[in-house]
């Protein structure tokens, strides 16, 4: 069987968008047919299109909107790689930046003005997603010159606008009523934030994992050491934010995990940040993530607006292993947007070839598939 | 602009297929095409095809032969991660596995009875591969049933043949003229094996790493502790072998290190190795390289041949890291045909998509390209 699927980079990841009426025509339980087209079970994933590591093991599944407010729908999925899973439970910010590009250049959307809107809703997370591609003179320019951290070749700009994000998955900003908490895990207790905009995020103050807060680039080796205590205390805190009712039954991608500390003697930024994604530290950040940074930074008592106090401007920046990120935040059409820019492109328009019969191809498997 | 390439698993590596044609309409130096297209340079290639590891960052570029002995002509390319380079300096079994089957599929040629014959050409070596894929009934299986080591998924089988490959690189199956020869790297000396056939392989006795011979599950962080010593002895190899004017010149792909030992209490294999690739333990076999190491275990005097003894079989069981792999040989038209089996198949159908202009798109680029 073919399918037909774009390979797109959105800002730091590799993602693969399928349109949803070409994964209907299967038949097919996405659960059983993305591990399959991605080559999971298998650490190197080498019999399918999948790249082996967290940020290249993703999936975007689109279709243009029935609701007038709204132009494309989109699931994002996270395929397992030594499982043949598919986490369904977040979205990917990354990955969300190919949706406003793949509308135009699939004529969805028409491109109008120097920036054209494409408003998207994640159905992962509910979430509005205001998608701006910079469109000079109304269309995308022949070659893409648009740069940010962490990508070294140029995309088409995108800014990502999360609507009103706050408590979008637990209905409150501060799920558990608390800017700050204390849990206890392995016999200590952690302070910690739990915030929810863009995705639900616990953060960890760097010092407290006994990080040498000041050296940034000593982080990672530290981080790696400690992803034990991390993931328990993870798990503590799926259930004090209601996303978990025990922590044995915690997903694996949310809450996300970041550890914040105050910049030394560096200008350029104003929190330096790691996240952990399934498990691993982030090589950049993750953007529905730096969403829950940016309010929570805002938010007197937190964990992180201990380390900037108050922002005097609009932008938020944080220091990432790629490089420093700004999230902007701005009201439009009554609503909040808060928001990062990427750049976004396609690598490549394929057909992958899925080469058993999977499943019952029973009637009816879209309907019963997880998202 | 956009390039047609084939996606496609052969044995345990993933091989982006070009068609000579379709890269010579882009008039682009394939020095400089290749890189950009996979994404280099970048350790993680995250705006291009490749996928950030030595066996999943490679190409073969073919066209059909108008040599009437010759099928298919083809062409490999290891393509730099994070340096923006192709080493064309040896060819890759595991792709190799991937030529007859494309010709297949391709209609270059026609399947004919239970087992199709491809008579290929590696243009790096200058090597004939005979390729033999199964076909029952004169057909490709609408869906493929072979398995190997390595591969949890199944693909085609096909049958890889080196035609009389001793010294195809170099001229002689022992090209300093000795079974085995003794260097001096780092005030030691070591005893090794220099062996061309399929590839260019230097060959150690694991003993001599301080490894533990019988526990094999325990070399790999052992050679990866002695990386550098074993990459001065290579090129010391290289040397010797007339591969390189001096160390410094030596290339990347070539002469290839394989560390062996005998099994212990091991009654599935006759002799236990790993290989190294692009300076990294090798997941499973460099194919080429296992060609060395089934004439090399055949001749009398060589490190191989005093872990094997006189084999009684045409068979020789190598373990590896991914399982054992078995290597054969027999007689065809009078030529000695030295192989291995494998599994193949296409993973994904593409049109690549170029962002920027390159180079100069100067008259006759093609014509100056390393290949």
């Amino acid at each position: 069987m073919n399918i037909q699927a774009e390979w797109m980079r959105g800002g730091t990841s590799k993602c693969w968008v399928f349109e949803t009426d070409h994964l209907d025509l299967t038949r097919i339980s996405l659960d059983e047919l993305l591990p399959r087209l991605f080559g999971s079970p298998d650490q190197r994933q080498i019999d399918g299109v999948g790249g082996a590591t967290s940020t290249t093991s993703k999936a975007v599944i689109l279709h243009q909107s029935a609701d007038p407010d709204v132009d494309v729908e989109f699931t994002f999925a996270q395929v397992g790689i030594e499982e043949a899973t598919v986490d369904w439970g977040s979205n990917c910010g990354n990955c969300s930046a190919v949706v406003g590009l793949y509308a135009i250049e699939n004529g969805w959307v028409a491109p109008q003005g120097d920036v054209t809107q494409i408003i998207t809703r994640n159905t992962n997370t509910k979430q509005i997603i205001v998608q701006l591609v910079d469109t000079p003179e109304g269309a995308l320019p022949i070659v893409p010159q648009a740069h940010m951290p962490g990508v070294a070749s140029a995309g088409y700009k995108v800014g990502l606008g999360f609507k009103d994000p706050a408590g979008m998955t637990t209905g409150s900003l501060l799920p558990t009523g608390n800017a700050a908490d204390s849990l206890s895990v392995d016999g200590r207790n952690w302070t910690v934030s739990m915030v929810d905009a863009g995705a639900p995020v616990v953060v960890f103050r760097a010092e407290d994992l006994g990080l040498d807060a000041g050296r940034y680039g000593t982080w990672t080796g530290d981080v790696e050491r400690q992803l034990d205590t991390l993931e328990k205390i993870r798990r503590e805190a799926a259930v004090r934010m209601g996303l978990a009712p025990t922590t044995a039954q915690a997903a694996r991608a949310i809450p996300k995990v970041a550890i914040a500390a105050a910049p030394a003697d560096d200008l350029e930024s104003d929190i330096n940040v790691m996240m952990l994604s399934m498990g691993k530290p982030h090589p950049a950040l993750a953007i529905t993530g730096s969403i829950a940074l940016s309010l929570g930074a805002r938010t007197p008592g937190t964990v992180l607006h201990s380390i900037t106090g108050e922002i005097p401007r609009a932008a938020l920046r944080l220091r990432t292993p790629a490089g420093v990120i700004e999230t902007w935040s701005e009201k439009r059409d009554g609503s909040m947007l808060v928001g990062v820019d990427r750049t976004a492109r396609s690598i490549a328009s394929s057909i992958i070839h899925l080469p058993e019969t999977l499943g019952s191809a029973a009637e009816g498997s879209l309907a019963s598939a997880s998202y």
